[in-house]
């Protein structure tokens, strides 16, 4: 029996890679990393304003380079064996499409416009009109945001669209639809680009644009138009029906395939977000929290719908049939910062190093900055060290760790951090260490929060940076959570998940279960939670909640 | 008519310094200062037990030194018109003593023995015992701690002696009596150093003994033996008569006048505490607050006697008739860390500096070591210069200035600090801003205390080293406290009113009114609240009191 392969492509936020797996064992045969040029050169972007945009050509020039250099490298004839391909991206990450689905930033008067580009997901320019999304859905007699935790954020689909439209006339004119990156990288690939007709990513429409059955769909065309004029009639120039990762998008254009080296017919699945193809590739299981740990956390469950149906779990981000694993009910939640709080201490300790440092006249500048890389390099690993040896509550210290508001549970973007417990020896491992339980805390309030509304909590997968390179973080959680955390081995788990849902999606495997089973990497480590120290963080906790109630209703 | 001059001698923490003033004008002739050698090398402390011990010849050569260094650079002639001199000390700083009022670090078996020698203000070795004294003057008929605010401190006289007897039998059974160093000083000036008759100053007393008018002295015998037994006896070896500042100590011996190159016959003040001769110098009003700023403050209130009589004023830490300006009450507050708050954020800054910065070898370790120091220096002119930029509750940040706990309003020492409103871009020019503010908050706090316990507050009147440096810190104080604050000129605040002090004593100045308006040094500056900024500040005082409510009572 010959062997059969699929590629699955990880559209990160600076590059993409590519990975091809065998389908029956799982191995991951060979992969290319490809950095987008132009976002590395900072075009298109104004951080100050929070503007975040990508150009197509940086995805495009990234898809055919990954592809080819990933077979490149493989043993001769894998290219032949390969049945399958599927894309994760970020997202919400849409752009504004002419009538044949082509991306504005690709046709004539738009190349360099950013309004005509991929809107990417952390961009926040549509604060604004997020605000109003969420105004006029506590008004409306539908809450089109249930679905989504009851708060729209700025990081999101309609938000965005809404604001581009407003500030851009030439898009708005323009403008014939508007496709996610995961569902557009798909629609060239097999061909079918017409907005009409592309298939649309469950995972995107429901987690992210207000699209669930019981509405029939996307929000109403009344409730559109009453956001804003401007947004009537493009309704019906997007979708109804939305499909999940195992179902074939088409098969490979012969253009593509000629530009890739790859054979005709080969299946392209229908895209989904990089997390959730994450926990695909992390062997998500029911009742399993997979937590994607990085500078924020997205962590996600799936159960049998059946058992969830729909009941609406309050407080989490969203809750989608088929969003994570087809056929199951994928519940998402998450923390705002989670990584991004260690940074946000380095880059303080920092300070006097980017200022002060550089002004020296005692070497020259380029010892200088390499001085203070050297030691910037260095200063998280030098907090874990010593953060590790002090004995739990020995500081006093505890913080609270929505210094990014919070996401889950009760989204309240408009939350802080706090640090209390501070005396004249608080010094840096001490509330580097407060920061780390701080944001363990934050995880617990989400498992705190399944078990409350009823989803039991069966075991822990995490994936993602921290996971991965931070022992003392993943044990403080372990014992915070008082939950043994397995560590997914992987080291691709996003592009890997994408390879296992090509493979269901071009019937090697009947399910994504199927193709976990023969594809999965397994576990690498697991945290177990050492029962004294569960026992003295369950009394922190209690400072942690009252702080956060503090915080929050003074 | 000659010319009259009196020396204050201003014996501080690490140092003594002398200054030799014209008692007509005011002007300062000359001056010098002395290191302590044996306390420069670390002898006698353990910085991590909190042991803070000082040997009495540290002090005695400084007054040799500092006193003919002073003559040596005053224009000849100036010696024999010397008609006073006092001294003020950091206290409590008492020091067990033998029969003849030697202290016991004088004499043979006890010159190593830290026991022997003064127990400086700033040693902690004594929490236990004060935490004794609290909880046995909580069940007493009477408050003993009543005119030092309710709290005992492990600073003060009682807990320093219960807990060196207690720790040395060779102590307890030498130990005849104790003495405050500054009335130490001049007992050994006038030879008269008998424990029994040597004078006390009120100041030392009233605010750290527990002596008061109405006790008929030092607590009772009953209230010093129920702490425990050991004490049985000591308080007839103590004192039951104390005296102000303005009072004659006696003259000077014919060998100390020899020894420092004075005439016989120099009148020697009773001594007190640095802070409270400060205040003097600082031309201390009745109804101004009196704000030594540095480390910590020592804010201090003086007011007719009639017009406070026996009312207390709750939560300040002490009132004292006549412990700052005779005649008149002297109300003491102050926070007890200010400055200290403003290091310990410098020290966290540094933590990068003084360890990663230390291991590299990019640069040879002198280089290392100068580039810390340079950084080090820096960082607070650095982030004053940035914070001042900042506009009012920009940051959203609200911080708490407990971190050495609070002394006023309500001593009390397990509480701590907090810094609220943090989020990813709070770096640290905002957070050091809010430090500064929190500071300037706990000062209003102490304002408001005493108005509220019906004590105006006409004016203020600032020294110490914030005072004179710290520009943008003065600027937020005056903003928040809405009020103007004076600074004085004089460098030497505590060795001028040492010497106001020691001009009315020898009887040249009636009263120390009058030798403030002959010998003060005026305002060098002054600070006016901006009215658009007290707006903002008093809207950010009352989250700065929530936030205080929260951590004292949760």
């Amino acid at each position: 029996m010959s062997k059969k392969y699929t590629i699955g492509l990880d559209y990160g936020t600076d590059s993409v890679r590519s990975l091809i797996v065998d389908t029956s064992t799982g191995e991951e045969i060979a992969g290319a990393v490809f950095e987008y040029p132009r976002w590395k050169k900072g075009l298109y972007c104004d951080p100050g304003k929070n503007q975040f945009r990508q150009h197509p050509l940086d995805y495009l020039e990234g898809l055919e380079y990954t592809v080819k250099e990933a077979l490149r490298q493989a043993p001769p004839g894998v290219a032949e064996q390969v049945a399958g391909i599927s894309v994760d991206t970020t997202g919400s990450t849409p752009v504004a499409v002419d009538e044949r689905g082509t991306p504005l930033a690709l046709t004539d008067g738009f190349r360099e416009n950013p309004n005509a580009m991929f809107i990417l997901w952390k961009d926040h320019t549509a604060v604004q009109e997020a605000a109003e999304i969420n105004s006029l859905a506590r008004k409306w007699d539908t809450d089109f945001t249930q679905y989504e935790g009851g708060v729209y954020s700025s990081e999101w689909f309609w938000a965005k669209i809404l604001h581009v439209l407003r500030e851009d006339t030439a898009v708005l004119r323009s403008a014939y639809s508007w496709v996610e990156h995961c569902d557009w990288i798909p629609a060239i690939l097999t061909g079918n680009s017409d907005p009409l007709t592309l298939k649309r990513s469950r995972c995107a429409a429901g987690h992210k644009a207000m699209w669930h059955e019981a509405f029939g769909g996307l929000p109403s065309e009344a409730f559109l138009v009453a956001l804003d004029p401007l947004l009537a009639g493009l309704r019906d120039r997007l979708y109804k029906d939305t499909y999940t990762c195992d179902i074939s998008a088409g098969t490979l254009t012969p253009e593509w395939a000629a530009k890739l080296g790859l054979p005709e017919g080969v299946t392209v699945g229908v895209g989904a977000f990089d997390a959730h193809l994450g926990a695909l590739g992390a062997e998500i299981q029911p009742y399993h929290l997979s937590k994607v740990m990085g500078t924020s956390t997205c962590d996600m469950l799936v159960a049998p719908m059946d058992e969830i149906n729909d009941r609406l779990v309050s407080g989490i981000c969203g809750q989608v049939d088929g969003s994570i694993v087809p056929g199951m009910m994928g519940l998402e939640a998450g923390q705002s910062a989670f990584g991004d709080i260690y940074a946000w201490f380095r880059k303080l300790l920092e300070w006097p190093l980017t200022t002060l440092l550089q002004e020296t006249s005692l070497v020259d500048e380029g010892t200088r900055q390499k001085l203070a890389d050297e030691v910037s390099g260095k200063i998280i690993a030098r907090l874990s060290e010593e953060a590790a040896r002090l004995p739990i509550g020995e500081s006093g210290l505890v913080a609270l760790d929505w210094l990014n508001g919070r996401r889950t549970p009760d989204a309240n973007q408009n939350l802080t951090g706090a640090i209390t417990g501070l005396n004249l020896g608080s010094d840096a491992p001490r509330i580097f260490r407060a920061l780390v339980e701080a944001t363990a805390f934050g995880s617990k309030a989400i498992n705190d929060r399944f078990m409350e509304e009823g989803v039991r909590i069966d075991g822990v997968i995490a994936l993602g940076g921290v996971a991965k390179k931070s022992p003392f973080v993943m044990q403080v959680v372990a014992d915070v959570l008082n939950m043994p955390i397995k560590v997914a081995r992987s080291e691709q788990a996003c592009a890997l998940g994408s390879a296992m849902a090509a493979s269901v999606a071009a019937g090697i495997h009947a399910t994504t279960e199927e193709a976990q089973k023969k594809m999965g990497g397994g576990i690498e480590t697991e945290y177990r939670p050492i029962p004294e120290n569960a026992e003295k963080y369950a009394r922190l906790y209690e400072q942690y909640k009252k702080l956060g109630h503090f915080v929050e209703f003074g």
